[in-house]
């Protein structure tokens, strides 16, 4: 059979015994790893990378967090769970899991709390910009659609982006005081150490694993439980193919080396179903300078299809899923600027006519799409794709010019979010929706809160929500003597 | 653990000892067991329904087929493998299996000629009408796109729906013929006979498999395999929540009983892969009459996003899939007819300015896109979406009007196309890529030949296909009497 699953009646000897064995060092093993000594579990973590820190310590370092935390108060930001829960709902791909979403609406002021009690900084100060990650070392920001059609009509937006004290990343930042904190705390930890198979008895029960450390594949048993933060699938292009193969034209995959699918792929041998595996977050450079949003954005045909004005994490998914990752931006001469993230001009023309034969555009479609958004954007409105008024403005002083959004030409940024079926207590499920004992999993490699839209911060903070109550799930579990009896 | 997955050695007694378990007897069920049989294999067919057929004799009988089949050259069609394998290639969604699409293509012939081998009785004649499915008993129809853009520019067209001889509906007939013809060979047959679980030796070998007859579980050793053949999973709204949601909006859902996803999920639990599980075919009743595609489609921004001439298989997708099943058929007093599948007229207007407000669209959104469209349509052209010449016609004639298109009030059609991941071999794989050892798959179980643009006639013919093959896989196998000793 596969080599993800091994018999433990085969094992002569256990390397090393302890009640919970945490698979990864990224975000959610840190907190998987926290909570399980903080319940006095004897822990070991195992990392494949010569260090901790995986995806996330390359990551800008938001946590999407809210319901009033002691940030947002003090940066005069009114917010509920409610308003959070409401948001998360409808802005999170076409079928989020409510139960999960409540949950984490519901905890999230602790965590921010028991973040800080880890000793993670947050600036009390909030970054009026729009963006996913400040340049500044503000802890505040908007990292989401909050505030754009039709967010800002579902629920009343406030900004939810909280960010280690640093300038411009606070991945590596945060995961440098959660992999401080997981050395100060009672967790054994191994470095380039990677799970190569999980150990499953007949009757489904995991109870413990292969960990190769330089060479030597070393046993190791869980009495309790296999907590599984191994990230996504992204940098898998097997995987990909078979799940969600558009993001394999995006240029930059978000991923540090262990994002491959190993830990999503050790569940699905133990007989882990998956869930939302197509999901993914792609996000397109059109965030900075702020005032290019006052551009459009057009795809193959020449029709608008988004409001450029949402939170650029959802603009990809529209330029890529939906069409076809053709796509560009159209500015005129008053709103032109240098892009930060975007270099190559497609084509420039003194009329629109002339702009869409030089982009090989139908004839008449891209004139057709300016006039109807010229006509309205002279009244400040956009009743087509309800942009918002601060970027809306007709784009009538020649010459015109189109920014090349397509998948060859700009920077898409791609992860994946769709992993192994987990339950609110993060107990790994079967296709019947039954736990398979003693398999818990958090992260990325779980199919997480979004499974659509995206809005940065949400991959750290359920990696972190999930990753606790993986610990305390399993810590909660009877080790079993006659289990794996060596 | 999961009651899918039984360990044999809790087996007391086999109840029934075969070489070959076949589970469901659809179209791929059948072939499966006939190519056994001729195989000498000893083999059993269990099928949960009271007879034979499950959604295979539900369906318009079309069988996908070409590369220069008898009843393709007897109406004059020419047609090679390479083109079948182009058209496929490029029409079957996002990343179609190269490997197992050349191989049906090149053994296409061969599989009519089995077919009328076993006595389905194909007319030689040639139906005119573009259609997923005769009205008449002609044998040959268009069954997909073949004919519009972009498929006509990629490879040669022919049409290549073979359909059993019989007027309106083929696969009653399809199944009947099938059906009788397993009756009659080696094959046990049992009916309401449900497999509930696998037995899966530690090692990972499938064994047999426990199947409930009027409430009986009874234990069957299967020596050299167990082929699941049990259908999609578009019944199963909980499967369809974790990996196609918006297939869940289609009022229908073309399915037996029997496709609640059960033995895709009989294979996860032993630690099969899955793939494409996101992939829906999902249509829409644009179809006839014929005239009613010198139509015009558009969304909720009033935009057109498809060639209306294109199969109706690939409508429903682009309306629902990309443009949140918001559509409206424009047209006007010249091609207004009444719709065969279709009711309800959504707005009628002297202008398409005064239609626009009754839909309730952005002024000015559907005027500019039917004035492009008719500017273009004069001059028997369409440079946005390339409709072809014969349903190319300006609607310029009042009342204007809109056949409500929308997921809440046409008839969209849905069934999956994801499932167990197979090899050319019909062997199911784990997520490493190796076979699960006594575990084959074949039909709307496994991800199709088609994982995304559907053509009619996919599934049965790659059920066929591939459930031939999963017999043949098997019977080379050797049987071990170490196995499952009892």
């Amino acid at each position: 059979m596969s080599s993800l699953r091994l018999d433990p009646r085969d094992v002569s000897e256990w390397h090393e015994e302890v009640d919970i064995l945490v698979v990864g060092l990224g975000v959610a093993g840190a907190a998987a790893a926290l909570e399980a000594t903080s319940l006095g579990a004897e822990t070991l973590v195992v990392e494949r990378g010569g260090g901790g820190g995986g995806t996330s310590a390359m990551s800008g370092g938001v946590i999407y967090m809210g319901g009033g935390t002691p940030l947002q108060r003090s940066c005069g930001f009114e917010d509920s769970a409610d308003e959070m829960f409401e948001y998360l709902m409808a802005s999170c791909g076409d079928n989020p899991d409510e139960a999960k979403v409540r949950l984490y609406c519901d905890g999230s002021v602790e965590q921010y709390d028991w973040l800080v009690g880890h000793g993670v900084p947050f600036k009390q100060t909030y970054y009026h910009g729009t963006s996913g990650e400040p340049p500044t070392d503000d802890g505040l920001v908007w990292s989401g659609a909050e505030q754009v059609h039709p967010f800002c009509e579902i629920a009343k937006p406030a900004p939810r982006g909280h960010v280690p004290q640093v300038e411009h990343q606070g991945g590596p930042l945060l995961m440098k005081v959660l992999c401080a904190e997981v050395e100060a705390c009672p967790a054994e930890t191994w470095m380039n150490a990677r799970c190569t198979a999980l150990y499953q008895e007949a009757d489904g029960h995991v109870v413990g694993a292969v960990i190769e450390v330089f060479g030597e594949a070393r046993n190791v048993r869980a009495r309790k439980g296999v907590v599984v933060t191994t990230g996504g699938f992204v940098l898998n292009d097997e995987m990909l193919e078979h799940h969600a193969p558009l993001a394999k034209r995006c240029a930059m995959r978000v991923a540090a080396d262990g994002d491959d699918g190993s830990g999503i792929n050790l569940g699905v041998a133990a007989g882990a179903a998956t869930m939302n595996m197509s999901a993914v977050s792609i996000s397109m450079p059109i965030t900075q300078p702020w005032g290019l949003k006052r551009g459009v954005l057009v795809n193959a045909q020449g029709q608008r299809f988004v409001n450029e004005d949402t939170y650029y994490g959802r603009l990809g998914g529209a330029a890529l899923l939906h069409n076809d990752g053709r796509a560009w931006l159209i500015v005129d001469d008053e709103v032109f600027e240098k892009p930060t993230y975007m270099e190559e001009i497609a084509a420039v023309g003194e009329s629109f006519a002339e702009l869409e034969a030089e982009l090989g555009l139908a004839p008449g479609a891209l004139d057709a799409t300016m006039s109807l958004y010229n006509r309205h954007a002279e009244k400040g409105e956009d009743p087509v794709f309800h942009k918002g008024r601060d970027y809306l403005e007709p784009l009538t002083t020649p010459p015109f010019g189109a920014f090349d959004c397509t998948t060859e030409h700009a920077l898409y940024a791609a992860f994946t979010l769709g992993g192994l079926r987990t339950d609110t207590e993060s107990r790994v499920l079967d296709p019947t929706g039954a736990p398979i004992p003693g398999l818990f999993a958090a992260g990325r490699a779980t199919s997480g809160l979004s499974v659509g839209g995206y809005s940065s911060g949400l991959s750290l903070g359920d990696g972190i929500f999930f990753g606790r109550r993986a610990a305390r799930t399993a810590n909660a579990r009877q080790a079993d003597p006659t289990r794996a009896p060596r």
